[in-house]
C-alpha cells in the first residue's frame, strides 16, 4: 500500500498533531494504557520489574524495510516483531514498548491508521503495552523506531557469548530469500523457542539472524574457532547456499549446544514442543577448515552503509 | 557544521558498518558498558532497578530539531537533553539510554565523532549509560531516536495530573526565542529542579515547556479551569509575549502549586537551592477569565503536522 496522498484532506496534517495522537490512542486500543502508565505524561510509569531487564531498539523506514508492496498492518507489526525477535535470542519476555514515529506531512491517514492496528494486533497477541511514544513531522521520512523493554522468562539470560570449541550449531526455521518471498514481514518472532532454548543447560549461547548467517555467525564463533558447516543448511524454497549464507532478515535464531550434549534428547524434546518449527543442526566450531566446506570469509551477510 | 562530505573517503560509508560500530563504542568511551550489559548483543541486559521506573522517547532530526548552524556535538548532546527535560519534568533521574541511528551514507566521519563525542559527555555528566543501539543507513537522513530510562529520584513521580482550582502557577527560567538564541541547543534540563519540585507537597503538578507555554499549558489545566497568566512571564531577551507564549524548546519546567501553600517559604527555599535559576509565578487556575489578560486560545503553541 502506498502510504502517501495527494489529496490534503485525507492526510495526517488535516487532522494535525493532537487529534492525531488522540487516534492512535484509538487506534492501539487495550494496548495503550492510561496516563501516567501510558501516552499523555513527559514520561510513562512502568510498574516495578523484579530483576534484571533486557532493552532493544530497531526500526522500521519507508524504503528500507517496507516499500508500497507490504501492507501497511504488516509495516507495523515487522516493527514490533523485529524487536521481539532480539528478545527472543536471549530467551527474553516482553515488558512493554515506546515509538518514536516521524512522518510526512503527505502520508494518508489510511495508511497510518493501518499500521497502528497491525501494530497494535501484534502487540495484543504477545502482551505488549505500548507506554508511550514521539510523533515528528519531517519532508520525505517515515520511520518507526520501537524500543522494547523486556525481562528474562526464567532464570537464565542467553547471551552471545559461551560458545566453545567444539560445540554444535543449530538452526531454527529456514533460511534466505527473506525479501523475495514476503518472510520478512510475515515471519512469527521465535519468543517460544527462545524462552525455552535459554532454560536447557546445553544450549550455550544463541542470537537472531538479521544480516545473513555467513555475517551473523562471527558473534557466535568463539576466538580461535571456525564455523563448519557441514551439513546442508534448512533453505527456504528457491534458495542457494549462497542466499541461505547472505540474504538477511531471517529472524531465526541460530545457537549453539555443547558437543558432549544428548543432542538426541534435545531434537526430541524440540520436535514434541516445536512440531512445526524446523530445528537443523548445521555445524559445529573446529579449529581449522576441512575441504569440501563452504568457507563464511567468501561470503558476505548484509552491512549497512556500503 | 554540514554533516555530509563529497569525498568518499571521508564518509561513514567509507568505514562500513562494523568498523562506525567499534569507532562509536570508542567515541561513547565510559558510558558505554560492555557487553551484555552494553552494545554488542541482541538485546542489553539492564540490572536491578527497585520499584517504579520512568521512560520516555524524544528524536533529533537533521532539518528540524538542528542544522548547521547547530555544532555536531551540540546535536548529540541536545538528543540526551531533550529526553532529560522530559524526565525532570516528573521528578526522575536517568538509569539507562539506547539510541536509534538512521544516516545517509555521505555523512561525514567527522560529524558523526562529534555528534557522538558530544553525546557522551552529555551522558557522563549526568551518568547516563548507553547500553544499546541501532544503525541504519537511509538516503537523505540523519536522525536519531533516543529512549531514556529512569526512576524516581525520590518517593513521589509528580504528573501532569493533579492540579486544582486556585492553584498558582510557577515556570523556570525565561521563555521564548530558543531557537534564535540557540538556548534550544545550549539549554540545561532542569533535572536537580524536577527533583526537588517533586519533593515539596505543595507542587501539585509539573510538566516541560517543549511546544509553548500557551498550547503545553492545557495539558496542565484542571477541568473547568482557565489558566489566568496575571504576572508578566519571564522572556528571553527580544521576545514579546508571543513569543514567550508560543515559540517552542524553552524546556522550562511549569507547575502548580496549592493556592493555599506558603508561597514565600517555597521562593525562599528555591532561592537559596538554585540562586542562579530564575523562578516566576505567572498566575493561577481560575473558574473565569478576567478582562486584561492574555486568552490563550487567541495564540497557538507549535503545533506538528500543520
Amino acid at each position: 500500500m502506498h502510504p502517501f496522498t495527494k489529496h490534503h484532506a485525507e492526510s495526517v496534517s488535516a487532522l494535525g498533531e493532537e487529534a492525531l495522537i488522540g487516534r492512535i490512542r484509538r487506534w492501539l486500543g487495550p494496548v495503550s494504557p492510561r496516563a501516567p502508565f501510558g501516552i499523555g505524561d513527559d514520561c510513562a510509569v512502568l510498574p516495578p520489574v523484579r530483576g534484571r531487564q533486557l532493552i532493544t531498539v530497531d526500526p522500521v523506514i519507508y524504503g528500507r524495510h517496507f516499500d508500497d508492496h507490504v501492507p501497511a498492518r504488516a509495516a507495523g507489526a515487522k516493527l514490533l516483531k523485529r524487536n521481539l525477535s532480539d528478545l527472543a535470542a536471549m530467551g527474553g519476555q516482553p515488558v512493554a514498548a515506546v515509538l518514536a514515529l516521524t512522518l510526512d506531512a503527505r502520508v494518508s491517514l489510511r495508511w497510518i491508521e493501518d499500521f497502528y492496528r497491525g501494530l497494535a494486533a501484534c502487540a495484543r497477541r504477545h502482551a505488549v503495552p505500548i507506554v508511550g511514544g514521539d510523533l515528528t513531522q519531517a519532508d520525505g521520512i517515515i520511520a518507526a523506531s520501537l524500543t522494547l523493554l523486556g525481562k528474562p522468562a526464567g532464570s537464565r539470560v542467553l547471551t552471545r557469548t559461551g560458545a566453545q570449541m567444539g560445540d554444535l550449531l543449530y538452526v531454527t526455521g529456514r533460511l534466505g530469500g527473506s525479501l523475495r518471498s514476503g518472510h520478512h514481514w510475515k515471519f512469527t518472532p521465535r519468543l517460544a523457542e527462545g524462552v525455552w532454548l535459554a532454560q536447557r543447560p546445553e544450549v550455550r549461547a544463541m542470537m537472531d539472524l538479521s544480516d545473513g548467517l555467513a555475517k551473523d555467525l562471527s558473534a557466535l564463533t568463539p576466538r580461535g574457532a571456525v564455523p563448519v558447516l557441514e551439513h546442508a543448511l534448512p533453505r527456504r524454497a528457491g534458495c542457494d547456499l549462497r542466499a541461505a549464507l547472505t540474504d538477511g532478515e531471517d529472524y531465526e535464531l541460530v545457537f549453539a549446544v555443547s558437543g558432549g550434549a544428548d543432542t538426541a534428547a534435545l531434537e526430541r524434546a524440540w520436535k514434541k514442543k516445536f512440531p512445526r518449527v524446523p530445528l537443523t543442526r548445521i555445524g559445529r566450531f573446529a579449529r581449522t577448515l576441512p575441504a569440501g566446506v563452504p568457507n563464511l570469509a567468501d561470503y558476505h551477510g548484509y552491512e549497512h552503509l556500503r
